[in-house]
């Protein structure tokens, strides 16, 4: 029932997008870990919206205000708590969402379980807004990842059908992305990308894309088998952010189509560390990381916010209906989305990382 | 660090490959609920090998002794404790494993975990063997479910590139299936899959396939947005099965590469039920069910075992060698982890279903 | 290593005495209880300093502000988040503290699991100020408990060696209590009790005490055998209000000294209800509930912050010294605990109520 | 609603008096410790009845199983199970059990929660044989603990009326107990109390006793503050133990009838170690260790079971009736309990010191 994650660590997100404030409160991280403020408003800024043409105007000032945990750039030990206050909450009859569920959003299974006490402001705690503060506590975790030479990079794997390179399974580099405002390897296929993106508002529509993740400098033997592996927490993580519908590690769904003899990964040393001539498990073998890249995908589904007139449901009079959604929204959630990924791979990997400590 | 799942129930699942024995232990189940442990036994029987050609001749008897919680056919309301005793497990030169890791199994990471300590027997904890107590806990489970009206079934959604029908998304049908030895939907497919199985078995070869599996009679409003959803918590059930590498909600990826325009789900009422026309969601809308049918594919990797010889490294002179793994192993795991993904779905819903039972 | 308490409802409590804001995330409260803040305040202004001669004279406003999960004066299902900001934290030589631990409190231990990095302004997350976010997830939870007809209560069971009467163990009265500012059940020794603290602080010492609660209205049925008893989990959750080093159940330690023929509680019925001749279990049989009113009695320990001079360490210069100890402090602790004892017990209370519904 | 506990490692305990088995889950450990069995079944025969004439004749052989997770005697680091098959469990008219239930027994809270599914029998999963498992996973815990020089020891504190001697609360010396088969400082005491239990068992009643702990060899700066201290994790495991019903640390409830100048711990340095003067606070500040020994006390009510007739109800046809409990029972837990109180502080503080080990 929790909107939390983790075992070493914790992290428990709340907020609902008009409510006074969202926030993440992440527990577990030891005392004397250097957190640059500086580093989490940048990291914050790659999912911000109103960046560039392709995204929501909404203008979102998403300033975090740590709470507690953090003094003089140092975390104490203890929880830290950070938060984001809602501002541009301007009133807007949302009564109308309530009645009339948007069509693949969740305001019918949210009525469905909350009834009508759900705040269904903007989406209240379904809101894209509350990955907010899961970048925050990934921004957290990622510095301190750093530290012990761990990187976890992702882009636009693909948006509709239009495809970026993949990242070389046995030596991803990812470089060049930080830098980049939309997020590809392949510029330009990043170029046709935002061409797609901007024909389908213009048709009041929205289209899906995929996000590919890589974490680079995780030794071998990290991770747990059955229900504690790196794929599980990470697919639990993942999950949490809106729109997500699918997650692939390694060679994924195309290696369900393969022979073993394709797919296996065979052994060799490279002086004297274990490496595999192919990496189709993705860097995890039983759940544990093997010292190859993670890699893995993230499906997003379009976002389900279109202009375009739709079939719904009158609630209230119990009567079928139509909606027409309106409002700026994103005609494509996945550049956005990809500091999101990274955040919920960066706190994962950090909690295994902890977990493993103990002898 | 654990090999349990859940929140409202718990399952914890433990032994290793050649330990005295596997089992599980289950907590959370109110007093009272009948389980019959003969349909208990039916359930472990449709994920034993040597059930035909196809899978491995190993004989594993796999009877399940319950130790505790069960009492007269009915759960006391303590905790559950079933077990497998391991009687199979003659010896063998189990330390040439430890030394030659086999490509693409957990030996190697596991070892960089564990050292010299994890029992390498078998694949020790990493087995597919552990599957056995989760069926167990899925079949008590999957009783508790279909008193409730709800029912879990999956069928073998593809073999290599031999595809089986899908679910009708709308109205998933699965009373076929249970009936059948190999669990297709078409049967002519089925023919083909068996095939190409007994070919690739003949090359001392392995193929990877894909299980689809679907939920009818859950009612809207089960789950929860977040980290707790529906499709975070069965990911994280389904990646404990040994081999899985993929998950899909829905439309999953496919959707990813489509419109808004024509993956959203349009609401309307039937009666005066709110239904969808479509069911591109999987019948989950923010981790929350929707009401329609849950529909999701989980990709299976090839088993890493073939008799084929591979590359891979002596850990103990730490150099580059060969291997030929030995020994009786299923060419497809798919067929037999069919139950599996039921079982690990039927745990989770029912551990969602005991959480929003509050008032 | 969480500041976090409770399983189908969680509440997690994040803070430092001078960081920015202390404050409480309380998952697991079902959508569209009704929540009154003005009973959030008023319960928290039982707590606050400075409400007579005997507390310390610091003025500490504690205004909640609700962040999340409230909504039109209903909970919305989601988090609920509420916060108070630390207004009154001007600037002192803390690192004193930091440099010459206080005797008996955390600054040593702390120092010993945090280094430099701990936040030892007003004692960090030690801090009694952490029991307001307490009191806040108490004051919630005590809402919901009243509308089942469950109330908890606690009073002054002594100060030093001054005893107020007990609670009727069968049929304990309360009503009394809620509003005299000192919450005692025999005023005449509560009298004696003030004079006793204003002496004690008149020298500079502080005194200690015991709070007795009771729970009325309570079912039997309530709770789990072994380690999710209700006596495990309120003494989980009394044990985080700072000072606390006792805690037992019924006849408690006195019982401990009996014959079995003394203590045992023999049943009847009174009408169809069974009920026990005498309650020396407490309210309590197998750690759940038997029906009968929950009884317990928390010990403190007498402030630790006196104004006499005492020995102590000097952590830099490694050698012994002095320290003398300046500023407000309560001389005792316990009338303010009292309500902190009942927010616990509620907290746990209803966490347990809510995990017995399931069916 | 689980009987586990722990969060670093967890300890799953299942089984009743009459199932096939009782047994623990111990998972968290990790791969390579070495776990001699013998040690394990030593210390059970701690808590074995029928060691002399004070305990009950019942003959347990309690010879434990391990199903998994320990190897050529070393832990593998995936879960560790251990069973002990329940032999003795001759069959008797339970059902009267179940009918009248006995004064101050779980019975009829438990038939309040789980009704007539509950296994009666022995009393099920509140029998005092469940600590059999908990003294199992308690005995796994102490040979790490051991390894790392921590040492956990407990005595008979008192029974009934009569004390034996206290540990030195500076410098608890423990080595006289271990081969005490009747576990006090004092032997002229024990003899006392000995003869108190004979006594009270020839007229059929029972008597209850207090139980000393001590952890030595702790280092400072293990445990937490609020929820997860020592004291509520120890607390929250010790009233896992049937018939606790107090617990205090150091000066526990002594301590509150003090002034804070007698209570408070002044510190000094011996050699570079800080100490303190006094040990009040039972090494334990602001629920971390502060190096100094953990001491606490442990109140046992005297056993329920006694040869007296008592006044019960009749659940069936619902009238006051009379209940005489026949058979063999123990006239004090007491002695039995020491080595449970162990069990359960070990199995925390090894959790308390994997949970430091972040970094």
């Amino acid at each position: 029932m929790s909107s939390e994650i983790g075992k070493t660590i914790k992290v428990s997100i709340f907020g609902e997008s008009h409510s006074n404030a969202i926030g993440a409160v992440i527990e577990g991280i030891p005392a004397g870990q250097e957190i640059d403020l500086k580093k989490i408003e940048d990291f914050l800024e790659r999912r911000a919206p109103g960046r560039n043409d392709i995204s929501t105007s909404r203008k979102e000032p998403d300033k975090p205000v740590v709470l507690s945990g953090i003094y003089e750039g140092l975390t104490t030990g203890t929880p830290i708590s950070v938060i984001i206050e809602n501002k541009d909450t301007r009133s807007k009859d949302y009564e109308k969402i309530r009645r009339y569920p948007r069509p693949s959003h969740a305001d019918q299974s949210a009525y469905a379980k909350y009834g009508d006490a759900h705040d269904i402001r903007g989406g209240g705690h379904f809101s894209g807004r509350l990955t907010a503060p899961l970048c925050i506590a990934g921004a957290i975790c990622l510095q301190i990842l750093e530290k012990k030479g761990i990187r976890v990079d992702a882009h636009i794997s693909s948006i509709g059908n239009i495809d970026d390179d993949s990242f070389d399974p046995l030596d991803p580099s990812a470089d060049m992305l930080k830098n980049r405002e939309f997020p590809v390897i392949n510029e330009e296929k990043g170029q046709e990308m935002k061409t797609e993106i901007l024909n389908t508002k213009g048709r009041g529509d929205s289209v899906g894309g995929i996000v590919e993740c890589c974490i680079t400098g995780l030794p071998a033997g990290v991770g747990d088998p059955m229900f504690d592996g790196i794929e599980n927490s990470i697919s639990q993580a993942v999950f949490g952010i809106p729109a997500v519908k699918g997650i692939e590690f390694g060679s994924g769904f195309e290696g369900s189509r393969m022979y073993g003899s394709q797919n296996n990964d065979e052994f060799y040393y490279e002086g004297d560390v274990v490496k595999t001539k192919t990496n189709n498990s993705g860097g995890i073998l039983g759940g544990i990381s093997s010292g190859m890249p993670v890699l893995f995908k993230v499906g997003f589904k379009p976002t389900p916010s279109i202009a375009i007139q739709q079939d719904t449901v009158d609630l209230i009079e119990k009567k079928n209906t139509k909606v027409k959604i309106e409002g700026r929204h994103d005609p494509c959630i996945v550049p956005r989305a990809v500091p999101c990924v990274e955040a919920a791979a960066a706190i994962v990997i950090l909690d295994k990382i902890y977990d493993g400590q103990r002898g």
